[in-house]
């Protein structure tokens, strides 16, 4: 079989380069049976890197991408002024097929617009969407979507979410017929906002995913949903709220495998759906590990088929 | 100095009657000097109540209310359809000024909306809320609003429950010039959904409060503000998610003081702010622990004026 080819942006997250390097080498230490990488960014910025990282050149593809997209950066407007920037390129590979997947702990905003603009999306009227995981109790972790990727949504966009989330843990997860659940503040389908409320209705009976009704806060690590479907406001402010919880007990010493599973490092990052292509946006402040798992995630993704199962899934609904 | 007289719901709670009886005691034991009770319910369960939990009825005065809203009822109709319920029954009491504070854990959606009919609000054009704590790590409880009375929010609403906030936090918490924050998905004014956005250039600048930007979901039990405003919605899911991560944390074993302060029983339930009266409304699950506290903070309300104080705040700025 041939080796997942998996291109990882070098100028990516709050340590880049160096925190690229160090992943690059726990990649090829742990998952070079598998994966094979494309560093892409300034072309001696990774030859000096490889070398104090003590990596074999002929281990990894380079290619070449002098300009950097900061973290800070306004999108948009960084993207048309540094036009060979790690990001476009990374992408424009991806689009040509030359690699199988990307993957960045860069500027999320950059990331993310550049990927929808790059690689189209999988149907005509969708909203890609970014998600993450959420460590459940007794169970694997329950997926979370969006976190972030629009602010607002419509009901429709909220419904799509939900066929992204159930095609992502049937392929990914391995989960014939995941439980979907939509966040809302009551068990019951008149509480919620008005975009909630309408989400409801259309989600309920819905022959495209196994729709369980709404689930609180509290409930986000019970068994109750494997999907939890929000709008990318308030998945942030959960993702961002857990985080806070997993430092606090961090810095109380409070340590075991459960609470490992809110560690970032551990996540492999979050991944662009609905557009046509392998893409991992990583955590800006990834470590080493972080950004290993974030390659390893790209490729399981591209393993699974999954931008193409889900431009299956989608397709059949429009007809 | 006369004691603050705080009306008890009897039949509120998913554990009534024997909660409250539970409550009162506790209050009798420890804030009798400062606090008199007026037990309300159906008279003959309050003396049986009361004999079998071993308090003199002479301690406390009786309020005759015959019907009970359960916590499943439909709000409105349950307090249309039970004219003679306790939650109605103590709202007028507290209007006619027999009682300086009304308490309850029953249910909420029927204790909120009575309490927005009966009292009225302070002023003609704004949307009551209600609030909770949240504990920081190195400071006391930040103060959150709104936690559910709406579930959606208008720019204007959030600008006012910012002004609720700052007004309770001056006068409960004694913090001359406490800090407001505007829960979101970013730091920049430009991050979050349309309505958070019109809401930051409507706080930004304000004479009316300290507005310090926005607050991310890992920042909330950070000293970044003392006084934290969003949408019922965002409120709601955080206050569960809290509930759920100290749920965790027992689960595990992990126990310390400032855990501790997640847990409801010390918090005191969530004030209805911006009507003309003290009411408190409790957790359903309450013990007698979690109802003195209820009816303690119902007291600290009173004394300190606070519906009056923002009556007060209000009313200047609308001229």
């Amino acid at each position: 079989m041939s080796k997942i080819v998996i291109g990882l942006d070098i100028a990516g997250g709050d340590f880049a380069p160096n925190c690229n390097f160090e992943g690059a080498k726990l990649v090829l230490e742990n998952l070079s049976d598998k994966i094979h990488l494309v560093l892409i960014g300034d072309e001696n910025v990774i030859k000096t890197g490889l070398s104090s990282y003590g990596i074999d050149e002929n281990a990894v593809s380079i290619f070449h991408a002098p300009e950097v997209i900061e973290m800070g950066d306004t999108p948009m407007r960084a993207l048309m002024s540094k036009p060979n920037n790690s990001i476009s390129v990374g992408l424009g590979l991806l689009k040509a097929g030359k690699i199988d997947g990307f993957a960045s702990a860069g500027n999320t905003g950059a990331i993310f617009g550049a990927s929808v603009v790059a690689l189209g999306t999988v149907i005509e009227n969708i909203r890609p969407c970014m998600m993450t995981f959420v460590p459940r109790l007794n169970n694997r972790d329950a997926l979370m979507l969006d976190i972030g990727a629009s602010a607002d949504s419509k009901p429709e966009n909220l419904y799509q979410f939900a066929m992204l989330g159930h095609t992502f843990y049937k392929y990914i997860m391995n989960v014939e017929n995941p439980k979907t659940g939509l966040i809302n503040i009551g068990e019951e389908p008149e509480k919620g906002n008005e975009v909630v409320k309408a989400a409801y209705k259309l989600m309920n009976g819905s022959t495209d995913f196994n729709f369980i009704g709404n689930v609180e806060g509290n409930e986000l690590f019970s068994d109750k949903a494997d999907i939890l479907v929000c709008n990318g406001f308030t998945g942030n402010v959960v993702l961002k709220l857990c985080e806070g919880f997993y430092k606090l007990s961090r810095h109380f010493g409070f340590s075991n495998e459960y609470l490992e599973r809110f560690n970032y490092e551990n996540q492999g990052g979050s991944a662009v759906l609905g557009i046509n292509g392998a893409v991992v946006i990583g955590h800006g402040i990834s470590n080493g590990k972080a950004i290993m798992n974030m390659v390893k995630f790209s490729a399981e993704i591209v393993e699974n088929k999954l931008p193409w199962r889900i431009k299956e899934a989608l397709s059949s609904n429009e007809q």
